[in-house]
């Protein structure tokens, strides 16, 4: 049979990716601070926690995924998580936070003879369903290897190594999102230029997803811009990762032209 | 034996599309304003004019690719050019110009029996070369069914229609190369975020581009910027093409966050 695993934060995407673990056989405890979240799981065998620590076995796996890095820390600093888990055990680090947060942690843990390994998701949650998660991944060697297993059966399709120091993978996929934002924003100024002009953005949209731009993200943004949906729907995420990828560049003095003007208009977004 | 072609302009792209021509099989007569860039066509056959109207034949095809709007203009008012191509005669113009420019040279070859078309290009002159051209094309319908067989022999692998009115084609090729410009300053202020974080530019765009990004533009620009090289080398395409685009969009009154500011990033580039 395989290992208890601990699972904390049953959002958009952790609610599928810990359906995904159940439906692997890994007997999970979970925890979620809206407990009602954790209903559909409960029923397929999964156990329900009351507090963060509560999910933790001594020795083995805590996967994370939640929605910031105060959400993060403090399902850390909570009383007997960082005790719990102890010596081998392993924090698996799904959410998307500062790469300076994740050196923090990391240390943290180390303290407690545990390990922190990041592996933050790119992927909306039919992505998860469909087992169709991009996982780029640091941290100790012998933990990514305890964990590969685990991101496979949440719904990873490619986990991509960045090394053993923690903060890598959490810097590629602030790079990701950002890039997300800027494809998303440079294509809605595109085709509305072009519907202005007289031009149907479909139309548009579609030589240019078939040639230059075949890429997924081109494609899937492109089609919900030329559908007049909105670009990111009500989704926070965007404008926090970018005010993330800002705040990490500028703490090392790399420009942030692009980025900055990006925070702006998804600040102004309705 | 193929009917008698003119061409015009043997610049970057010019001067491999018209050799791909020779190559098919169509005689040319070539003008271009710097006369030695013809030598290598002179040598397979091809007959040098010494003025623009010396390369058409009444109502056959003339074909231009030139730098910009002022010197498409200039050839088409130039002496003789618009008379001597006359009822029946096609214009196959391949520059990247302003909509409202191609409207008004569609308007004046109509007074002059003659249709102009437009078909620009997007495609770097290694893709002409290797028949890897990406073609927008719009204008009437039977001077497309005429040009299209010539377009393909030039170098395209997909030609694309974009209906009966002149200044379509040419918005997306605008919207094509803003495209471009947008992605490719935005991987470079990623992966330069990245490098001075410590992580290895090459490995983040190795996984954005077998992943979410997976589209020739992304790769070929990641290469570059991973590996040092400036983004557009000396190229002022770029900075003529953001340009246009972001007077099209606020001729129309379309915002334009994105443009201005890469026309700015653009501009103050070395």
């Amino acid at each position: 049979m395989s290992e208890m695993i601990g699972f904390i934060g049953l959002g958009q995407l952790g609610l599928p990716m810990a359906t995904n673990l159940l439906a692997a056989g890994y007997p999970l405890r979970v925890y979620n601070r809206t407990a009602s979240k954790a209903e559909s799981l409960l029923a397929r065998g999964a156990h329900l926690a009351n507090q963060p620590a509560d999910v933790v076995t001594s020795g083995r796996i805590v996967a994370t995924i939640v929605w910031d890095d105060a959400a993060l820390e403090s399902v850390v600093m909570s009383d007997g998580f960082l005790e719990r888990l102890g010596p081998g055990g392993i924090h698996l680090s799904l959410s998307t936070v500062l790469p300076e947060t994740a050196k923090k942690l990391a240390a943290i843990h180390a303290q407690h003879g545990c390990v922190y390994i990041e592996a933050p998701i790119f992927g909306v949650p039919e992505a998860a369903v469909a087992h169709q998660l991009w996982i780029p991944c640091a941290g100790p060697r012998e933990a990514k290897e305890r964990v590969q297993p685990l991101l496979q059966a949440m719904g990873g399709q490619g986990i991509f190594d960045f090394g053993e120091e923690v903060g890598a993978a959490t810097l590629v996929k602030l790079i990701g999102n950002f890039l997300i934002s800027s494809a998303g924003y440079s294509m809605r100024e595109a085709l509305l230029m072009a519907e202005k002009n007289g031009v149907d953005p479909k139309a548009v949209i579609d030589m240019l997803t078939s040639t230059l731009f075949n890429a997924p993200i081109y494609r899937s943004y492109g089609k919900r811009i030329a559908e007049k949906a909105t670009l990111f729907g009500q989704s926070k995420i965007p404008l926090k990762d970018v005010g993330l990828f800002k705040k990490t560049a500028q703490q090392v003095a790399s420009p942030t032209p692009i980025s900055s003007l990006l925070y702006d208009l998804l600040s102004s977004a309705e």
